[in-house]
């Protein structure tokens, strides 16, 4: 046994899903409680976004940390060196892709409205998605997912990313085109992760180029929209969003009671979609490993080199 | 002025939107005040489904009375013979369509949970569609609208009819295989039309078979469902609704409480999209009626054969 291949697992249903798994060893570890003697060739971090915790491990007893998280910021300045982080691409980005459809289609056909008002059949006329145009703020994972899924809604897409380029489908536009773009349409669904550029890029400006009426869905980060802004602008747009700023939003926050802000509590990736999906990655990562191949999706360090003799054991039956 | 072809419409609205077309007389008339004495080429009704003040219309008066909704239950029981009744074929699916994807979402994603809990943080996995069956009962025109819609949501689509059948994207199911597909299916979108075979449809075997959490979304008529049988079962099942049985629901029926069921007040229909798609169906009736062609969209009396006389007048100039 002291020779099989070593992953942790935040809790007992990750053993139970993994029980098939030949030549592994699973033993439970939250990351947080004190490291295992024995080395651990794969850790499964429990599901969070935050780099807290990681500071402590012990780079002689870790190979390979793997988070069940899109989003890294900040691990790089706490991981001790020698440690591989990898975050999980694929998981996540349908996901929350859907949930931004979702509370586009609830804010515009006010389904929040008729939850609020239960026991009163108040009818009246609401926007649609039907010959609108659509902003995609940012085309990465998430936003190419949310593209997918407002295909078929009879929308008119007009999507911006950091450049402008062209694909398959047509222009994107680049960012710099925003102060004409943003008056023409209706709807800004923001897809952009937080970077110094994307800080705080949906403020006041932002908002008053957009028409009367428009909603603008935040599936990116809270930090991407000025809140004060928001809460000034919201009786003209309406702001459907899954992210704060701050995280968890207080209950005495003056955003929950806004009218036409619409709040989840960051949940994107928190659906059924997320634990078959986490599951493939980390019995991908096991056969690589085993096969002596790279692991896969390593965020921190940026680069592998230097990192594959710790890491990648295995193969020729050298593994510990 | 006499011998000019007279449209009358809903309100003020109409006439100005309506404005710009040549040879038409355009006055407002509710059908239901006192009818004008001159002859109504077409009579645009107030967008209403119930058949309710149309026994009252003089034939001698009136040719064809364009209807705004998609549904005539019991026009053909009360309209005077002579009279021809259009519908807004292509008005309302794609809207329809869209709220039904609204609902869906709403549930499944636990929107309305969160309006409830605004101010509280609490995180917790729900459904996704993705990965899903999800059944669509009902292949007519807003059937295919929700199809268009889901398509991009990574769910599996068990499309339904009454009777088996193909296309190009495969088997269209028979409803005689309800049984045997229920039990595999997470959601149901009910978009039937209300007929003898569908009323009470969707009653406690029919949701007996709908595995545990299952999501039914209707968009067809209220009586489609037993409502009693829905409330019964809500505790296992989900159910978001656009119609309900009565409508409207009284403010203390006991759906409106019932956890897990999520009700909007039939408004699929009334949406932005509604206003350009009707305007158009009347040009158009207008434009045939006066090159002298049939009335499109005729569906009572069902077959046109007898009527050309009375209400395609013009095109020789013989119009009144």
């Amino acid at each position: 046994m002291g020779s099989t291949f070593h992953v942790t697992v935040p809790d007992a249903g990750w053993v139970e899903r993994l029980a098939d798994l030949d030549d592994v060893d699973l033993t439970v570890w939250d990351l947080e409680s004190p490291q295992p003697e024995r080395y651990v060739d794969i850790a499964v971090r429990p599901y969070t976004v935050a780099a807290a915790g990681l500071e402590n491990l012990d780079p002689a007893r870790v190979g390979l940390v793997q988070s069940q998280a899109l989003g890294f910021d900040g691990v790089a300045d706490v991981l001790p060196d020698g440690i591989l982080y990898a975050n999980a691409v694929g998981v996540h980005e349908a996901s929350t892709a859907e949930l931004a459809v979702a509370l586009l289609l609830a804010s515009q056909r006010e389904v929040d409205r008729y939850v609020r008002e239960a026991g009163q059949w108040n009818r009246r006329f609401t926007a649609s998605l039907i010959d609108r145009r659509i902003m995609l703020l940012g085309h990465g994972g998430i936003g190419t997912e949310v593209e997918k899924r407002l295909d078929g809604f009879g929308a008119e897409l007009v999507r911006v990313a950091t450049r402008r380029r062209e694909d398959e489908r047509g222009v994107i536009h680049g960012t710099d085109e925003l102060p004409t773009l943003l008056p023409t349409v209706d709807v800004v669904v923001l897809a952009v992760p937080l970077t110094d550029r994307t800080t705080g890029l949906v403020d006041d400006e932002f908002l008053s180029a957009l028409p009367d009426g428009a909603i603008v869905v935040n599936v990116s980060r809270g930090k991407v929209a000025d809140t004060d802004a928001i809460i000034r602008q919201a009786g003209r747009i309406r702001y459907a969003t899954d992210v704060t700023d701050p995280e968890p939003l207080p209950a005495d926050h003056p955003l929950w009671a806004v009218p036409g802000v619409l709040v989840s509590p960051h949940v994107g990736g928190m659906s059924s979609a997320m634990q078959p999906r986490i599951d493939a990655i980390v019995r991908n990562q096991v056969q690589r490993l085993l096969e002596g191949s790279e692991p896969d999706l390593v965020v921190v360090p940026q680069r592998i080199p230097g990192h594959e003799g710790r890491v990648s054991r295995g193969g020729d039956g050298a593994r510990r």
